[in-house]
């Protein structure tokens, strides 16, 4: 078992009406003027961002609203958000939304007390030293980001955009309020992503090379067992409010570290799928839906024991009589009839609706080696040819 | 699913020579002045101690010392504590050793800047509102209290004693340092105690009225697993780093509230076993072996099909045929056939070492409910009579 660090600080609160106790969370975390960042209109529309502004307006908090976070997170909106920091002494961050919404906001905080250009930090040149707290209520069970470390800010400043993560335990959220009747009336597709992505920080910490801990093994795949499960209730049921929280509950867990405990991981399916919505502006689950077979196929010889324990205790396939390989084949297809199950993309051409070119998996493995000058992945380490030969295999 | 708050924001640093970080972290978390709190001699024998001194005088940082805590952590020796920091001007409190020191060395932050008697907070009379924060070097994985909100305390001052306890999450640490092979020597009775204690944490949360977390059941019956398999692997070889280190975080994820999100939790074991060890000093895990199997057949008929899930899932029995009480009763039998295989007893008569008395039966039950004005349990509430039956059914 690797030696590690767990460091899980944010106040969950979690269940009906937990929003009500937004007011007291940000007083306790030390804001007095507050930045509401949110999406689209869909909170607005909902009637939650008119819930926020009367519970920090009733309990005499000031606050500003800053709107228009899209999926893959700009990083133009994060220096709009810096600059209104500053102007209106801005002392605590509200993101009212999802995992876009939580990392531009961790962006801005991470911005807000530093000289230089934001994009440095999530270009890993330097390192902040001060930072704004930050609060949530989610409202899309998928990223993780409300208990998580990371970041992820889209560069929409250059010439075929860049995708790319920051990582700082400032970054953990100080509270985050949970209540699954506010992902009721989120659409079928984007349920399915978010089921998707929580799979995927399971699982990408589950794949390594290491099989000695079995209390990290056993609570990540009782996790991914829950969210097929749960996940298959929620896309019959929508509004169902059990099986929602489970889900809910189960994408915070999925991502706050607790399945990743001594293991080393492996985050290339995330890394490839980076670039995949960087160029095309897909959603991160359907990417990583479409792109997570070929990684298994081609990562797998490293630890072919543990893909065949996966499809055992997660499958739950019958693995009798199967050698490690079949066995380890039989999991990734099951995998893939889940995803499809849920409406899932098993490969590019469905995910982004068009054959892509040689000359667009060129650019993107070049862009996710940082012009193979660096390595990805954990479990098999992955050049810039490698990654070719993977996106050519999910196309 | 009930709602619910979760917070566990220990920093872990887990791992071989883990205890090397310790003057960092009391630096990171504003220590200048730490009282070292541990137990006997087994700490100054390992030279884990010596370690300790020697890291606090290298980094500059003041430091006095206390042992003496015992099993069953003594109020006196809290006095003593809360008195030495008040005259030493105490700013940082470090536990070395296991649940019994940590739990002291709660009761003295308590203690320390309230004004009032300390036992008053432990009678739930009233609460502190200024805490001396906490670190600590885990030596023996059993209470879970590195990442708990509780602390027990017995009362050495009153005849017969008094075993009380205490829940604030300013009694959460603010880091825990946990080397597997600082465990290595623990004797087989002792951690056997501890698996019996963690397995008991995660049951106690587990058995409710509730079935509509499966997030966290399947979180819980993953640890329960885990500690019986890594748990006969750490009785067969005391030495061995892998299962050590399974078995000594699974004792800190039993306790830090991630197996009880959304259940009601039912902890009249706990309360039972405490009036125990309160009046015969015995060691809690073995304890909690000795009534568990009798308060899980009193108590069953709440929720049976609960008790025939653990038998299937946790225990691994194939209940296909049985009826929800025969698969109970397998259930519950294998758990104690799992408490007889690692020494431990399953009833008092073997715990103790004689046959208890109606007459002491009578006055635990009287103590356990407060003079049968109180009572305890979540799935079946118990009064003075049931506690008594079940004394009598475990004697």
């Amino acid at each position: 078992m690797k030696n590690f660090n767990f460091y899980a600080p944010t106040q969950v609160v979690f269940g009906r009406d937990a929003e009500n106790e937004l007011a007291s969370l940000v007083k306790k975390y030390g804001g007095t003027k507050v930045l509401v960042h949110y999406g689209g209109q869909s909170a607005i529309k909902s009637g939650l961002m008119a819930k926020v502004e009367k519970q920090l307006s009733d309990a005499g908090i000031s606050y500003v609203k800053l709107g228009g976070v899209v999926p893959n997170p700009r990083l133009s909106l994060v220096r709009k958000g810096i600059e209104l920091c500053k102007a209106e002494g801005i002392d605590f961050l509200l993101a009212v939304g999802g995992g876009s919404v939580i990392d531009s906001c961790k962006a801005i905080s991470s911005g807000r007390f530093f000289d230089g250009d934001v994009w440095d930090l999530y270009l890993h040149k330097t390192f902040a030293t001060e930072y704004l707290p930050i609060g949530c209520i989610l409202t899309i069970p998928a990223a993780g980001s409300e208990m998580s470390n990371g970041s992820v800010i889209t560069n929409d400043e250059v010439d075929g955009w860049l995708k790319k993560d920051y990582c700082v335990d400032e970054f953990r959220c100080k509270f985050a309020i949970m209540n699954p009747e506010l992902t009721f009336t989120l659409p079928a597709w984007q349920t399915a992503c978010g089921i998707t992505d929580m799979m995927m920080h399971t699982m990408e910490r589950y794949f390594s090379k290491d099989d000695d801990m079995e209390t990290t093994d056993a609570i990540a795949e009782s996790i991914l067992r829950t969210c097929m499960t749960e996940g298959h209730k929620v896309m019959e049921n929508p509004t169902d409010y059990i099986s929602r929280a489970n889900i809910m509950w189960a994408g915070s867990v999925a991502h706050n570290d607790i399945t990743g405990c001594g293991t080393t991981g492996d985050w290339a399916t995330h890394n490839i799928e980076h670039e995949l919505s960087g160029m095309f502006d897909v959603s991160h689950g359907a990417g990583l839906a479409a792109v997570w077979g070929s990684w298994a196929r081609y990562s797998r010889e490293e630890n072919m024991p543990r893909f065949a324990r996966f499809a055992r205790n997660v499958m739950g396939i019958d693995t009798t009589g199967m050698s490690d390989i079949e066995a380890a084949e039989a999991g990734i297809q099951a995998m893939e009839r889940f995803f499809s199950s849920i409406g899932m993309p098993t490969n590019i051409h469905t995910l982004v609706g068009k054959e892509i070119s040689d000359a667009e998996i060129e650019e993107m493995a070049d862009k996710c080696t940082t012009g193979d000058t660096q390595t990805i992945g954990g479990l098999k380490i992955l050049k810039k040819a490698d990654i070719i030969k993977i996106y050519q295999m999910a196309k």
